[in-house]
């Protein structure tokens, strides 16, 4: 008698897959079997054992599969500020436009419909995981386990009050309740953020530190992101950014660095000793006139390089694809070498790589059994995509966002054939319609004084 | 009695429009009316005086209407080769593999299937005008014309034997047998196109210079594009490549450099003397490591500066909004200086500097009455384009190819609702496809020898 067949919740079946894997790292026509939103059997179609059956089938003949992206550094609710002061230096747009808009219109609401845009945006473009650093970062949760999407979250705390925390010794209990809050959620895992070492004291570091061991999560930080930040560190502390953090004793694996565009040889070798994480951010840092993180000196010293899109105010895109791709040509243009970053690698920034420094190789990232069925499909049939002599090329020099068709997030079907299926897009782009004429938010900011803000 | 309204071809109704004049930049709820080709009224639709019937009618409430792009540099037929020999420096992946491609494949069919692929890319990416530097320039010219599309189109000269001129002394007969063919022609305009200084002989630059002249085109080349073309140029004349085509005496307002990525301060100053355009192409600058352009610099000099998309296997992508968008970051972030290049300046070089530059400021570029119809129509309702506080820097730093919904050019519309009207783009991919596999393009590059080819 036959062994009776193994039923899965999904297969997505036919396409050729890149798992990412480094010994497995292809598969030509491939089966992909879901289970309890894992990926239970992955493989050439011709080598599954014996038959199975599956509760539904996505048909991906012709296909593209590769892991869902991971984007990691965002802030989602500013997306409602996109486009405004644009072509202003990191210090002007904060204090003259982000956070003055801030300060009078982040609300609890505000940050859900935000957040809301910033999703519908990321499944568009293919992003499956997501860290996000935000003010009331509950609100900005609550968004991401609407959209099904797996997401980091971090309060962004200040040694200054904030829109969403007025006394500064309440942020560790407002991160301590979202770590009680989601410590059983599969998909939302919070991690302690801090904002930079400009607005951060030392003391909040070290607190960080403290409270993130216990809880057993990652630190996460702007660092080094421009020269006036430097400066400032240095004035205050005879230090590099890089160097001060050292000296407070909180750099280590679980450290994640964001930005760390200017760095001094002695900076490169201590995020390197210390096993410190790089999330590289090229658009904002090029459109915010920061400069450029050195990926390729930080790689050849064993420094793990992330990457994430900051802001929609910053960048003005929250399209990871995007972000890999102007990485891979970025790279080479600074250091006169075509052969830096090249497509898998930058492809490999944007999934294994940020899920290693994010502390998720072992959920997602590459395609593999056991791994969580995070996907995305792509359309390879358009004219941007033909002819398809090399598939890594053509996803990093070559495709659109509207090639990605389809995103499956722990086995859930979050976008399929274009379509999100787990949020309301019309809604949603009414909502923010809706707030940006109430607001008159434009006007705000055209009269608004130079200095108005500081945190 | 009334007048007797006037009829136009088709009615551009609604929307808020771009044009890009200097003195009268935009249109709220906007009326283009088109006769011939050409635009015959625009303006606010309550402004029209009276009536006019229209034959046709497109509705475009709620939409943003731009000038169509304009691709200043590129090389329709390669885009075949795609992804072949990425993350090579730009003389390995000539000589390794695009000129050894060339002379196996490179053939009159071959240079017509590939231009009409890149052209799908670019109608689909709001091109509606292009510069064309290739082999066999009468093939691509017909792909262009069959296209719907303006060309300028310069057969690439060389003084040695390329694939399709085996005698260096018959270039020029080439080109003037272009000259005669389109010298009627509405849309098709030919011009001079050198290869390179590390490629041609001072001769044939100052023959180009001369014949140029008697036909009343442009002519354009390669300049300075890597440390490698400016150190053999050194070696052979003494001058850096502007230093000696200025000694040549070939420098003037109708030599337009492409490139101009490697310049001394003098060189700097011959452009400005000399009153050449410059046309920039970051992204392929970037991905084959060769730099990037001082386009800042540059512009202070008031040398005027467009932009191109270069090749799709240099690129490897033709969309022209990519390459607008990567300039205005790339130089953000070159200058660490964010208010450089900003939205406007960015949208202004795609359009109506790269009209100046090649010589069709009166015929397209901007929209004003008389100028020929050629515009894009922009859906800005998907999440990445909202909230548009901003429409310039939406287009310049949020917006995706996709946006672009239609696109009419001299009046016809060439793409509406994302469908190309005016080639069979399923019958294009199918040939591609076909030749792929026939062709076995893959194996041949990765079995040949490392210096097989040399013009």
């Amino acid at each position: 008698m036959d062994q009776k067949p193994e039923t899965f919740d999904l297969a997505v079946v036919g396409g050729r897959c890149l798992t990412l894997q480094a010994d497995f790292p292809e598969i030509s026509d491939s089966l992909i079997l879901i289970k309890n939103g894992q990926i239970g059997w992955l493989g050439e179609k011709k080598d599954f054992p014996g038959r199975y059956r599956a509760n539904s089938t996505l048909q991906t003949s012709g296909k593209l599969i590769i892991p869902a992206f991971i984007n990691a550094h965002t802030h989602l609710s500013i997306s409602l500020y996109r486009g405004l002061g644009t072509d202003l230096k990191l210090h002007d747009w904060l204090r003259r436009v982000i956070w003055p808009l801030e300060k009078e219109f982040c609300t609890p609401d505000h940050v859900y419909l935000g957040s809301c845009l910033s999703l519908l945006e990321m499944i568009k473009s293919g992003t499956g995981t997501l860290a996000n650093m935000d003010f009331y970062a509950s609100h900005g949760a609550k968004a991401i386990d609407d959209s099904g999407l797996r997401g980091l979250i971090g309060e962004a705390l200040f040694s200054t009050p904030t829109p969403s925390i007025k006394d500064p010794r309440d942020g560790f209990n407002v991160t301590a309740d979202l770590v009680n809050q989601y410590k059983n959620h599969p998909l939302i895992h919070p991690y302690v953020a801090l904002h930079a070492p400009f607005t951060c004291s030392g003391e909040l570091y070290q607190e960080a530190a403290e409270q993130a061991k216990s809880w057993g999560i990652k630190v996460c930080s702007h660092v080094a992101e421009t020269v006036s930040e430097v400066e400032q560190i240095q004035g205050r502390y005879h230090l590099t950014p890089v160097e001060w953090l050292d000296s407070l004793g909180v750099l280590n694996p679980d450290f994640v660095a964001i930005h760390a565009v200017h760095l001094t040889g002695n900076d490169k070798e201590i995020l390197a000793k210390r096993h410190v994480g790089v999330i590289h951010n090229p658009h904002s840092n090029m459109m915010l006139g920061s400069g450029i993180c050195p990926v390729p000196e930080l790689t050849s010293l064993g420094v793990e390089v992330g990457i994430g899109t900051d802001s929609a105010s910053s960048n003005n895109s929250l399209s990871m694809l995007f972000e890999l791709q102007t990485a891979a040509k970025l790279h080479k243009m600074s250091t006169l070498d075509p052969s830096v970053l090249a497509a898998h690698q930058a492809l490999n920034m944007a999934t294994i790589k940020n899920a290693g420094i994010l502390g998720l190789s072992k959920i997602t990232g590459h395609l593999a059994k056991g791994m969580s069925a995070d996907l995305i499909v792509i359309d390879p049939s358009t004219a941007n995509m033909i002819p398809l002599h090399d598939p890594y090329a053509q996803i990093v020099y070559s495709m659109d966002n509207r090639n990605i068709e389809s995103m499956i997030v722990a086995g859930r079907m979050i976008m399929e054939k274009r379509k999100i299926l787990t949020m309301d897009e019309e809604l949603i782009l009414k909502e923010v319609k809706k707030w940006m004429k109430v607001s008159s938010v434009y006007d705000f900011i055209s009269i608004k004084d130079a200095a108005a803000t500081e945190y």
